[in-house]
């Protein structure tokens, strides 16, 4: 196994405990509980959002709290969701008399702890309100779920509803718009290589020399077919061709165009995969508003990418723009 | 290949074209001389900031154009130093009555492009001056270079000499910036895997399924030591005991602590190596002053880490924290 670990078994917290240490001012890890907060929560006149999720998706979720994004992040282990205890001590630490807002792609794994550790908060009287996501189109109940996926599509929402958080919107109205935009948003990812998970420690599925896996999961679920690899251009042809048409998409629209990373896939081709994308949606009447090109939602280190389009109108867009600071960042 | 590529000949430019695309407010591609540059340059005041270098290390150095840090990058193809011809043309595009100043990483191919440039640019009448870095502390004298290699930390370099040129620093006043800077900076690099380059379509070099590369260059050249695979903990003391010793940092220094990732290592990984790197600092009573974790320079999709150390005063921690904008950002 090619990877930087120690004790696989220590691969989240000491990930958590590095993210702490990065971020002293403005971020704290709580071990007890392996969750990830800002510092300066909660207030009373904010909704705290929170997301929790398997790990090996980084920067989801645990790199993407601060100030107009998460409040909180209470992941799992690589590929697991969180004890619902967790989540519940996640939701206490964070309640604020305004309520608190969790956040949850659509695995079942995840919305049973979610939807426990809102049980347990509720019955000590605090408001909740829960958001599940579920923006890939590849296929209709996976491996995983029932329904949809929620992928990389889940940055839009985070980031529009935590703009909204800052600016004072109550639980009901983060509810709509967090809820509008995942019903705008729509996402479709590819595989070139399987992803290897420190406690497994060899691929997660055999994927071979000259295949790709069209539709994949960000945990390597199967998505809609395995077949040769093809050209750049031709692989976001087709990941466009089933975002465009799922909604639909169409001419006159304005987007938000996410090409994120897997892990493993240098950003250098991102920018050939984006190149295409833009130009074709040019070619449909679809003007690109907003461009969104690096990693969002990875699978540990799988080379691959999804395309996420998000259908803009003026509230999103401004959410979009609003200022907002995450653990991860260049500068 | 397990890649997102079209023709490897048009790798370049479709990325470029691609970075172009997605900042098209900002930032322009010329594909005559294969560069991109800000929209709002040459500006009369201003002294304008130059790199150029082989691609295959983005972000570095196309992505990193923008407000406060470079003006215009010239890339060569992978791994190749641009034309001098192109440098020369780059300069020209960007020249100012306040002068150019040229950033080059120490690898002989690019110095002499780089020189060359100059003396053309110069024999039309505009001001350049030339900086040259070289941080990384592997080896002296290696396959592509006489003295050490230019790496990670140059990201430091830019971003200083960004800052003070958006400030309005003159010709010598940036090269003694960017001089302090480099001198003052110090990375060393560890390879897990080998890169490979579109053109080639097979990995550069080999390295055993339980081997690591201590001391790589970015385009995978030998370092200090090829051995063991060791775990995460051990590799960041090995290469914290390199960078420290040799500036030497000494108890009572504030730095910057960057851990770049080379392109096939996800960013969870890179956070467990921080953690150790910034516990180790503190026992040797090194403060953090700021953080860095991400990647800045890579090796198309090699598997494996930096560490860079910045030596902190008040000029070099203002000017770093100056506000930048780059194609490469989060929002």
């Amino acid at each position: 196994m090619k990877k930087f670990v120690n004790d696989p078994k220590q691969f989240v917290p000491e990930m958590l405990e590095g993210i702490a240490l990065a971020n002293q001012d403005k971020l704290k890890y709580v071990p007890d509980y392996n969750l990830i907060m800002r510092t300066d929560i909660p207030r009373d006149d904010k909704v705290s959002i929170v997301q929790g999720s398997g790990s090996g998706h980084e920067p989801a979720h645990v790199m993407v709290v601060g100030r107009g994004m998460l409040d909180a992040a209470c992941p799992g282990d690589v590929f697991a969701a969180p004890p619902m205890d967790y989540v519940y001590e996640t939701a206490k630490l964070v309640a604020s008399p305004a309520g608190v807002l969790l956040l949850v792609n659509n695995y079942t794994g995840d919305r049973m702890a979610f939807d426990m550790g809102r049980e347990m908060a509720e019955a000590e009287g605090i408001k909740v309100g829960v958001l599940t996501i579920d923006d890939d189109v590849a296929v209709k109940d996976s491996l995983y779920t029932v329904g949809r996926r929620g992928v990389a599509g889940n940055f839009f929402v985070i980031k529009a509803v935590g703009a909204a958080s800052e600016e004072g919107a109550d639980l009901d109205e983060l509810l709509r718009i967090g809820q509008k935009v995942n019903s705008l948003t729509r996402t479709m990812g590819l595989a070139l290589t399987a992803c290897t998970p420190p406690a497994k420690g060899s691929p997660l599925f055999e994927l071979g020399a000259d295949e790709m896996e069209v539709g994949v999961g960000i945990h390597g679920e199967p998505g809609r077919e395995r077949r040769n690899l093809t050209n750049a251009d031709a692989i976001v042809d087709e990941l466009l061709e089933a975002v465009v048409t799922d909604l639909p998409y169409d001419s006159g629209d304005r987007v938000a165009l996410m090409i994120n990373g897997l892990g493993g896939t240098p950003i250098s081709e991102l920018y050939i995969l984006y190149r295409r994308a833009h130009q074709q949606l040019a070619d449909r009447g679809i003007a690109v508003g907003r461009s969104y090109v690096n990693e969002y939602c990875t699978s540990l280190d799988m080379a691959g990418a999804s395309l996420t389009l998000v259908r803009l109108d003026e509230e999103i867009e401004r959410l979009l723009e609003a200022p907002a600071e995450t653990a991860i960042r260049i500068f």
